[in-house]
């Protein structure tokens, strides 16, 4: 009888791990600390589950492999990640991540786009260090795994660019687990449980089997989290409230609100998520202050006729950014039509999926890393963060 | 007797046996063609010299390797060219590449870094072809090679992006040169050459002396580059004119004339250099001209004393964008000290270095591919674009 799974130990555990990786890793370079490896570390040393490198460890040890054989791709795993969210971030133009400033806010776009290149770029290292660590065979699969798995997180990330810059709200649910199975499933839960199972030398089959099972559980964890997005308050959840209506993110529960809305409804939905999101460029700001101090003067009576001609294009601009109550709006219509509960009666369904398919796979004894597994899965849907 | 090179038609026709291994690449790919693949061979299909592929595809097989062993190196080396170029032009805030508009002023930042993403993520998938290409040892060798290239360039850029970030003026020669080799030396020189004579199976001492041989080589070319920059009109190179000094980019000719100034012309040349190039973004285009437009008003004595005082903080700006006469002004010290032969001297130099290097190399048998290595030390320091 094995004792109790304790699921955060167990991520904190193999986190650490990945961290002194990532740490020794940094220590055989003699490139620039502060300008570049420092940054490097910026992310990874935020508070985070770490529950890819943990997904690849588990795997592994389930099906009889070892730490070491596990930890280079782990790392990987972590450092692919991170480059991911920096990028993510200054290409969604978020502000926080993991209750931070965002790496583009506090030095920039130019470094923060670099830092994520030099951290795909030190994702090769430990990739080699496999092909000394493992046999040769096993060493390219993982590599052949992590090359599927970087181009399918920028095929789903230019579905969803494209999405964004079209204004393409009628995309189906089917269109939406597509573009998150790539974007988010391949590399967060089928990248992880696939490398793990290869470094445990796995044979084809159960690899597979282990991809399948992930690709469910990826698409559970991605609408749950987009149902989180939307309930939690900002102490609960690491992002702003409601952050991804205020980013105008494509997820299943406003898909649903579009499609439930009447016509009316739907347009000034569509006419909100189509406005910008209120930028803090110190560059807008100082445009949208002197706007607004134009339109009080002329409200007060203070500009001559000759100057309110001149100045028409401005005073009559309307703020081209979403208000606060345009979000609270939208909110409540998602409310209305039940969208949370549909999105996450539609997550629920897969993580069973995925558990009904887990409980299946005997081929893996049970052990604390199988728990974690069994673990994970109730973890998706029960976290409230 | 060889007959006589015809260097321009060589590198085309190894850019287009490129081009072919990337369309082949595409092709395979059932990916969002319009949202991703297009913006991918946009970058490579506008006209370009080639020089990567056609230093991977000569050094091979001037060794006596074949066109075939080389081919997926210099597809490799080609896709992180230009994925280097997508994401520089981001950080640089570049308005022009090869004559057009950058790929982020065409579709926007977002889309610009993930379609540079995509590409490293492409990548990894000739350098797996290498492992059955040629044989195991080899393909690991040009992955470590790779691995190390994607290092030393984030390293090169991390420093210049805090030269930048941090003003600093005062490098060196030999610092700005340290960084030139890391962020252009590697991946256009020393990786292009150590990645054909590793295709072509040479012994580790060759390799490593045409490695030192492409870092010469790669510091003349971007002295020239530099010097280029500066001198031709907007027509004869595909950059606006003077594009360097608009940016603000530390090249060794401004850090010179820096160096050769009295105190008085510092504290202005810095001022200069300091304030940002005029940005075409349409939010910042915008706030501009409302600010002009308000001080015209206020010129012809069309605002009362009430929006006068309210706006103070808006008609008291001066531009902090630097202006044609300024940059005329910085074209004119660096005239003044001689700047652009200092740097093109010692470009010469280096370009000498290494052709005395290259005759050095007796085993290097004459061949079609030694006259191309020959003709790029030549054409570094001739070339006029």
């Amino acid at each position: 009888m094995l004792p109790p799974l304790d699921l955060d130990a167990y991520l904190a555990d193999c986190r650490s791990l990945v961290l002194e990786q990532l740490r020794a890793q940094i220590a055989r370079r003699s490139g620039p600390r502060r300008a570049l490896y420092d940054l490097v570390l910026d992310y990874p040393l935020r508070p985070a589950k770490g529950l890819r490198p943990a997904l690849c460890i588990a795997t592994c040890r389930s099906l009889g492999g070892s730490l070491e054989a596990a930890l280079p791709s782990a790392s990987v795993l972590e450092l692919y990640h991170n480059a991911f969210l920096i990028h993510d971030d200054v290409e969604d133009g978020s502000e926080k991540r993991r209750d931070l400033d965002t790496l583009h806010r506090t030095q920039g776009v130019p470094i923060a786009v670099n830092v994520g290149d030099a951290m795909l770029a030190m994702a090769l290292e430990p990739l080699l260090d496999n092909m000394h660590v493992l046999d040769m065979g096993r060493a390219l699969r993982i590599l052949e795994t992590v090359s599927v798995m970087a181009r399918e997180s920028a095929e789903g990330q230019a579905v969803e660019l494209d999405w964004v810059r079209h204004a393409r709200w009628d995309a189906t649910d089917a269109e939406y687990l597509a573009m998150v199975d790539q974007k988010t499933g391949w590399y967060s839960f089928v990248a992880p449980m696939t490398l793990g199972a290869l470094c445990a030398n796995a044979p084809r089959a159960q690899v597979d089997a282990l991809g399948a099972f992930a690709l469910k559980l990826g698409a559970a964890f991605q609408i749950i989290d987009d149902v989180l997005n939307l309930m939690a308050d900002a102490h609960a959840y690491g992002k702003e409230i409601a952050g991804d209506l205020w980013e105008g993110k494509h997820t299943l529960i406003v898909l649903h609100t579009l499609r439930c809305m009447g016509d009316a409804d739907r347009r000034e939905a569509l006419a909100i998520l189509g406005k910008a999101r209120p930028s803090l460029s110190a560059e807008a700001a100082h445009s949208e202050a002197l706007i607004a101090r134009l339109q009080g003067l002329e409200r007060a009576g203070q500009l001559g006729p000759e100057a309110r001609e001149a100045l028409r294009p401005w005073l009559g601009r309307t703020p081209q950014v979403k208000t606060d109550a345009e979000v609270r709006w939208l909110l409540a219509q998602i409310e209305r039509h039940g969208s949370l509960d549909y999105a996450r009666a539609l997550a629920v369904a897969r993580a069973r999926e995925a558990g009904a398919m887990l409980a299946e796979f005997t081929w893996i004894e049970p052990s604390i890393h199988r728990q974690v597994l069994e673990g994970v899965v109730e973890y998706v849907v029960a976290r409230d963060r």
